[in-house]
């Protein structure tokens, strides 16, 4: 059986810059296209020319695509012609081979928003259409409101998509602009547009996630016919986003009847880098990756719960809809008072450490992790300070340093120009080797600002470790969080500190303690622990 | 005609137990019961009594609930009668009116994860529920995996839940544990199940969101008739999270067929108070709130396009599917514009300050929020520090004392029992009517333990303020939330402070630096000053 090809249309670079708190430069939207077109996308639109001077430098610089390039912009504006509006001419302007044209569809949105007459609009898509037709480009009609559009007067509705068809659109894209529509309606709508004279092959869909249905809408359109889709990288895009190009790619690959009815620009092995282009995004935006993201976030495959924990070690299609590494993401089995010593074990086995089935550690390891978890520690993210307790437990922990005691003080006062200026500085004894060694840091980075107390206290802890010293060397805190959080019937700090070294390596630990300087140290204490067992062994 | 009705199952304290990172304390499980049962949840999960400590201690500290309280846990195992299964023993001395239990319904997991017999697994369900039915709780069967079950083997699939039914189970709950059935396979199979003979009335959805389509999963079940909906507050549960019931209710109550089809227990009136229960949840869980959540989300309502934000003027439902207030949200549009302005002289009335129309300080206090939220600031919950900006801006900010300077150690050794113990002391010196004050205080709580250095700080800022020392005497400091963030180009602390004083009054406020000590005093200062204001007035 021959397979349909159903067409995908990024918007991240448009309709995704409408997101709230987002925007991007044109360096920044060369990088995104140079991913989407790696991936397989068909057609890539990038953004409004002459509306906002980066999308205009965007179609400036950017170079060939395999995927068709396509300039946003509206249908002419009523009173002048195509060839006379400026607005349209600049889209044009920027030479890309595909154009995009929103245009209003529902009859009040004609009359009420643009206040004029609903033959002028008809008149309006029709001219627009043709006149980037007649310049050779592939033109895109958006049907701007077109479900609401539609359930108010459906003549006028599709009299507005027959006019774009005839004056040579490609593609009719039926656009729930307010997201309110729901799947099941959009299935039926679709398939009644199609029933009207409008063919399933020349339909798209543009949903947004309103009602958190946009992925499932957009299926229900391609169930009823429509051949193009239309959405965002991460589900980008104004108020609750776009549908989510991340989400349905794997789906329309992997899942049926979409795998064996359809085929997609998108190969299995570009799909594994699907994970990795999501994270991209996040980075380019800084922006924290959503851990619960579908087929991407970093908790997708994470089993928390004791019992599937188990059965995912017999057989990972137990509690997996998919294999993680089809979309190039991972298995994660964190460590959680509901764990199970199968899950412990495989938890040490990745830290390197082998305990044999039945090694009564294991109940002496999840006690003491269930009691620290009641004082208000998380083990699930924090995996060195968990090797850490573990590697007690089991006797396999060194000594390799004592902390005797610190002393952070934190000052602020007006400076000898009257400003108020912060310094802290810190002082730790700890004693290495039979040696006691003092060391002094205080919190300004190189440009003389203030740090904070932990930034002093680490630089005071990482100054002087003996023998130690060269591996700490290239450790530096990435990341610090602290919350606020029950430790007992008390209220206390957790904090979780993320360190890297010079190899790139990245781990996490955690402290708690109702003094948050206190908390903090800790974790610092467990960061240098875990790298001196990586860098100088256990025997030490 | 008579609408069908719709139950509500909340497993947010249980299945969103499951979501990585997240572990609740006794105390936030009964807050979030709390905000469930008043919001008009049917049935309220809270937990697996005997394999939580805190789940067990939930049971027996939760009061009278207007929702039915149910406890989870799982058939019996094979071996060994209903009654001598210690772990069935456990769910049920809980004492729940309605116990939950899961079990296998899926052929290959029966035989394989649990290594027993298709017998004797259908045995643990019908002597699991029968156990419990006699024991008058009302019984519920999540049959876990059960499209994947199906999908194996319809006949044993379909025979479990009979099994179920016939000993005497109110609901047979339908899970799609590994979250990979998209809605219309969904809607298929419970349309199967009904034609197979089970009931449409007795029949539950259980989703999970792995292909980002829980919300529409879910309702393709209803459509095709189930009636009890299973999920969870903002989407929280193992991997991708559960369906989101903060998305399904507002669909349910105000969208089309639904509305009009179903009757649910949560009112309109109740709908209005979901953003802030979305709200207080991530508060509890220390989360940003994710701003594209749909109806809820900070972004649901906001037009960033210019062409959406001048047509919301003229009309809202021109670019918004539902008026934000139905769910207790609100439109946001930027502040650049003239609906800023009227934004910001509300937010100004309801702080007590009456600016006129136009008055050009309006766009000046813009101008500094603007300004102070690139350092890191947000203002949007901490009304106190905004109305001390405002304050300032208009003029109408007293300078009731000056703080010189402040010093603040923290300290950690061996004590003469050869034990580490901390302790914090600050020192403040302020200027008070002409008058310098030393203030000295240590963190030691009664029980004599450290409470660390901001609360040394608070109580050494709160010793002697003069004339003002009587406002500010029942003052307590009753939340502290510490975020990492974006200041320009450097990280940033920002610590949000809630305050309360003896009239219950309670109050926010912000404070940003790279020492996380001096952005907590900032926010102190705010709050010791707006007190102020209260109760001695802007004339001192």
């Amino acid at each position: 059986m021959s397979k349909d090809r159903l067409y995908l249309y990024d918007t991240t670079l448009r309709d995704g810059q409408q997101t709230q708190g987002i925007s991007f430069s044109t360096a920044e939207k060369l990088r995104i296209a140079e991913a989407l077109d790696g991936l397989g996308i068909d057609y890539i639109e990038g953004g409004w020319p002459g509306a906002n001077p980066t999308d205009s430098a965007f179609f400036e610089e950017v170079g060939a695509t395999r995927a068709t390039m396509t300039a946003f912009g509206m249908t002419k504006r009523a009173g002048r012609s195509a060839e006379n509006d400026d607005v349209l001419a600049a889209v044009l302007n920027a030479g890309t081979p595909a154009v995009c044209l929103v245009g209003k569809t529902h009859d009040y949105h004609v009359t009420e928003a643009l206040g004029i007459t609903l033959e002028e609009n008809l008149e309006s898509i029709r001219a627009s259409v043709a006149h980037c037709a007649g310049q050779g480009r592939e033109a895109l009609f958006d049907a701007e409101h077109f479900f609401d559009g539609w359930k108010a007067n459906r003549d006028y509705a599709l009299e507005c998509l027959k006019v774009a068809l005839d004056a040579g659109a490609r593609w009719i894209v039926l656009c729930d602009t307010n997201g309110g529509t729901l799947p099941t309606e959009i299935g039926r709508i679709v398939g009644e547009v199609i029933a009207g004279g409008i063919p399933g092959d020349r339909l798209g869909i543009h949903t947004h996630n309103d009602t958190e249905s946009a992925v499932a809408g957009t299926l229900a359109a391609v169930d009823a016919g429509a051949r193009q889709i239309q959405g965002t990288l991460n589900g980008l895009g104004e108020r609750c986003g776009n549908a989510n190009l991340t989400s349905l790619i794997p789906s329309l690959l992997l899942k049926e009847p979409y795998a064996s009815s359809y085929e997609i620009g998108v190969t299995r092995e570009a799909l594994e880098g699907l994970t990795r282009i999501s994270r991209m995004l996040d980075e380019v935006l800084n922006r924290v990756p959503m851990r619960q993201a579908p087929y991407v976030g970093s908790s997708a495959f994470a089993h928390k719960a004791g019992l599937h924990a188990s059965a995912i070690l017999k057989d990972p299609s137990t509690y997996e809809h998919i294999e993680p590494e089809q979309v190039g993401n991972r298995r994660v089995i964190p460590m959680s008072n509901q764990a199970g010593q199968s899950n412990l074990r495989r938890r040490l086995a990745e830290a390197g450490i082998e305990v044999e089935k039945g090694d009564p550690a294991l109940a002496r390891i999840l006690e003491r992790i269930k009691a620290r978890e009641s004082e208000g520690y998380v083990y699930d993210t924090a995996q060195a300070s968990f090797e850490l307790l573990a590697r007690d437990e089991l006797g396999q922990m060194p000594e390799f340093f004592e902390v005797k005691r610190y002393r952070v003080t934190i000052e602020r006062r007006k400076n000898k120009y009257n400003r108020m200026v912060s310094l802290s500085e810190a002082v730790v004894v700890v004693k290495v080797g039979g040696e006691k060694k003092l060391s002094v840091s205080e919190s300004l980075d190189n440009a003389g600002s203030d740090r904070g107390p932990v930034n002093a206290l680490s630089k005071a802890l990482a100054k002087d470790l003996g023998p130690y010293q060269h591996a700490i060397d290239d450790m530096r805190l990435v990341d610090f969080k602290v919350r606020i959080t029950q430790g007992g019937t008390e209220a206390v700090t957790r904090v979780i500190i993320d360190s890297q070294d010079g190899s790139g390596r990245r781990w996490q630990t955690v402290g708690v303690s109702a003094n948050i300087v206190d908390a903090s140290f800790e974790a610092l204490l467990d960061a240098v622990r875990w790298k001196l067992i990586r860098d100088c062994g256990t025997a030490a």
